[in-house]
């Protein structure tokens, strides 16, 4: 089962750019943590279960010993320059990765979509992100009942070669709303008083649930943050059983929606995944940051998700060692259970071996409607 | 441990009745998913974890090496006609089981009560479920004046040999209610306004309480759906923890409340088992449907219900597979789980044997006041 | 990894005050739950998972063998006298101990702060429970306007020597609370409405909110219940995600935010400790009460949160065996993990050794600011 997994390369099918050149130890450890402030004096954002991962898979793929000292690793780090990043991205074995380009590092040396792919010697899609392309449209200068048409233009515009639209509504607002798509008045009056505010960063509830409804208007697949996150976020209303009823109003469009992390709640994504049929499950973010704990986190979500309907991404964002560890994580958590799952006779060798090629990247393959030889070592 | 466990006759305390006859693959892969369409083009429900499961044991049972693809399954399923069922039943090895008669497949060739009983080779007691009760009394033509009464005078025929009430609350409203009992004249307001309505599928939280507490009066177990199941369920709501005000409303009468599924709230609900003298955890439906994750499952049962407070069902329905799925999965796991207790020196031999003893099926014979020879092989 | 954790000595960091003397059989077993009634004839509430642990871990300690049945543990107890206390916490292994003096059991032979701590041969140190101040403060006789100043002065008597405040918050109202510090007037005008009342348990959501931030005036850390605990709780009210706002409020002043227990959101706390630099989270009560599930439930602690954040006590109440089950279950627990990551290659054993010293008594050290020789055997 390891060496299967180890042959197979993997479509990464959420994540985002990198910073391509060297960074300090505060930089570096507040791009391996959720957390915004850079740790007190005598503690490091490494000292977690993400930082160990790091160690771990990364190291020695910069010619030191698997869990080098943070301080070894960093320095061999900025002696390899850019050569580190692109170590690192071909390391993760990737077919593809969608990126989400909606975010990044403000004034870094930043490196996205075709020169991350070039990196990473794999296809490259974008995944855009609804509430910044709705920010830009603000940000023009266009008049209240001129921006749904707007938005409209500028969503088609931006998603013309894009394989996937996210949504952070998660953060913006929480799943505890109406999730019918709001009329067009509302949205108009809405967005009059979002602009006379001056657009700040959008959390009108009308406007979100605007944005989500022009994101099944594209028919590219949702892809949803459900789950924990940075710390801007009320956990129990990130919770994706709480739009139930959106999932039943989008089913008749036949428009995938994603839910992408789902920890804690990736018990309560993988029955949505089962009971409806265009829901699937995410694991990334989760399976990096929680450390040698992959293995039970990546069996929970096992346990009611159809093998159809999980997928794999690592969320990675900021450092290219995130694309390594959340493939490693990966590939090391799913041998780790379908071995397990072997042993105790719970699964037939050609049923194991099939799993593991839906989840890596014949899933994604259906889901985002794209032909990527993904198999291929 | 494993052995003492194969030779236990179990108490399959909730379940349904089963189509008797073949069933086309599409049939028969509703029947084995909580979702409500058959699977689209190239997809099977069957591709899951219970699909596996079911794979797993009851191959074997129809002469088929364990793992047969599901094709071949299903060939041969369909070749041995009403033997089949008989043949899964009777593997299932059970002491008895009590069926919910107040949901079935429309149209089929359905097997329920003495009959079930026959095929499984165990004695058969009903379980009534509340709501549907209540919409027979509807159906009949009643004032709403003289809605409460025949609702009694329903409740107390439909229960004279009854083990168990039911209540399916959870789908209909939540848990998210005034746990009181409704004063009369209000639930005579509400039957008018229901019945004016026609009737329909019965959602009003008021005409809801007072089938619970009319369930509570029977004097009977009341079994409670929780936690996950079809779709029509805000999974949030389900959470059994929220009806704590009700637990302690009926903790004078002495009546049991026997909490189903509970999954992924097991944790909250064996909180709930241990501070409530009451209230009864039920595993059916979870350990068939988490496949290969029973183990894992099985133990966060164990986390904090007293051993006394765990009880055994299946929660089948519509397939006699799963009668033999819920079984076989609830011995292997909780052998795995005692094995590992075991070999860690956590429990003594004879404390793990009297547990396998009862959360098989001396809990129930308690619980459900019944005189069963449970624990002859 | 064992011999080292055998060899540390843990600091307690939460517990409580023990009945030194003999105890009936009922009176041990609700010292052994959370449930507040004696089990009903022919039940025990030692038949659980935290029955198991005490007969497990206590036994030897008495001259008995592991898992001695609970009928000869009780009587040899009752032999031994004020002796059983002292071998069960000279067993645990402390350095310190700090003690929640706000509750304890009526009217027994209790024993408590200084002659706890020479029991133990540990440090003790107090934590004084801001909602027992309070509650003193109106026994008193104060009048409205006099309670605020009144219940200053009194907390900061109170704490003159102590190494922490607590909150039970969770018991009296649940986190779905407004997080600001109330206004002076909206305090006073509900400390009138309270005394009015004749000052019952404390409820008032204004006062609590009150007693809450005059505990971060005092500078001290804060232990805050979270999650599961005695019945009088409506659990998902105790979800520490829900105290969002308030840990982001407290965040300028400094002071460190301790989540105890935190079962079944212990996934959740861990997501806290790494997003708020000030959070801490405490395996307390949890580690004891989930039994042989110790090690799985501690793997989740460790899922998201920080090695420099997570802590340990005992919660221990009544029983001097729940002392040292904690910290057995805990070396146990933490033995078993840090052995599978271990042999996984997750760890290296510098940062294994490393994270059970942290976890032992390291981070207590650290957030409530004492000089405890912790890590001599």
């Amino acid at each position: 089962m390891d060496s299967l997994l180890e042959g197979l390369r993997l479509v990464d099918a959420h994540c985002h750019g990198v910073v391509a050149g060297p960074l300090t130890a505060d930089a570096f450890g507040l791009l391996a943590t959720e957390a915004s402030e850079p740790a007190p004096p005598g503690v490091s954002h490494l000292d977690g279960p993400l930082g160990l991962a790091i160690r771990r898979w990364c190291a020695p793929v910069l010619d030191l010993p698997a869990h080098a000292p943070a301080a070894d690793y960093l320095a061999r780090r900025t002696q390899l320059g850019a050569d580190a990043a692109r170590r690192l991205l071909h390391a993760a074995r990737l077919a593809a990765l969608f990126v989400d380009t909606g975010i990044r590092a403000p004034g870094d040396d930043w490196l996205d979509g075709d020169e991350l792919g070039a990196a990473a010697g794999a296809r490259v899609a974008e995944v855009v992100r609804l509430e910044a392309v709705a920010e830009q449209v603000a940000a023009s200068g266009v008049a209240a009942a001129d921006f749904a048409p707007a938005f409209a233009d500028a969503l088609a515009a931006a998603t013309r070669t894009a394989v996937a639209v996210k949504s952070v509504l998660a953060y913006r607002r929480g799943f505890d709303i109406d999730p019918s798509r709001p009329a067009r008045q509302a949205v108009t009056d809405a967005a009059g008083g979002w602009l006379r505010r001056g657009a700040p960063r959008l959390t009108d509830p009308v406007l979100l649930r605007h944005l989500l409804w022009c994101g099944v208007d594209t028919g590219l697949p949702i892809q949803l943050h459900t789950g924990f996150g940075d710390r801007d976020l009320t956990l129990p209303r990130a919770d994706p059983s709480l739009m139930r009823g959106w999932y039943e109003r989008v089913e008749p469009s036949g428009v995938p929606v994603v839910l992408l992390h789902c920890y804690p709640y990736h018990r309560q994504a993988g029955w949505l995944a089962q009971v409806y049929p265009n829901v699937y499950v995410d694991v990334g973010l989760t399976l990096g940051h929680v450390g040698a704990q992959a293995g039970p986190v990546l069996g929970e979500f096992f346990e009611l998700a159809p093998f159809t309907k999980v997928l794999y991404s690592s969320d990675a964002y900021g450092l290219p060692e995130l694309f390594l560890v959340g493939a490693a994580q990966f590939r090391w958590a799913l041998g780790h259970l379908l071995s397990t799952w072997l042993a105790a006779g719970a699964v037939a060798d050609a049923d194991a071996e099939r799993l593991a090629h839906a989840v890596a990247a014949d899933n994604a393959r259906h889901v985002y409607r794209t032909a990527i030889a993904a198999s291929a070592a």
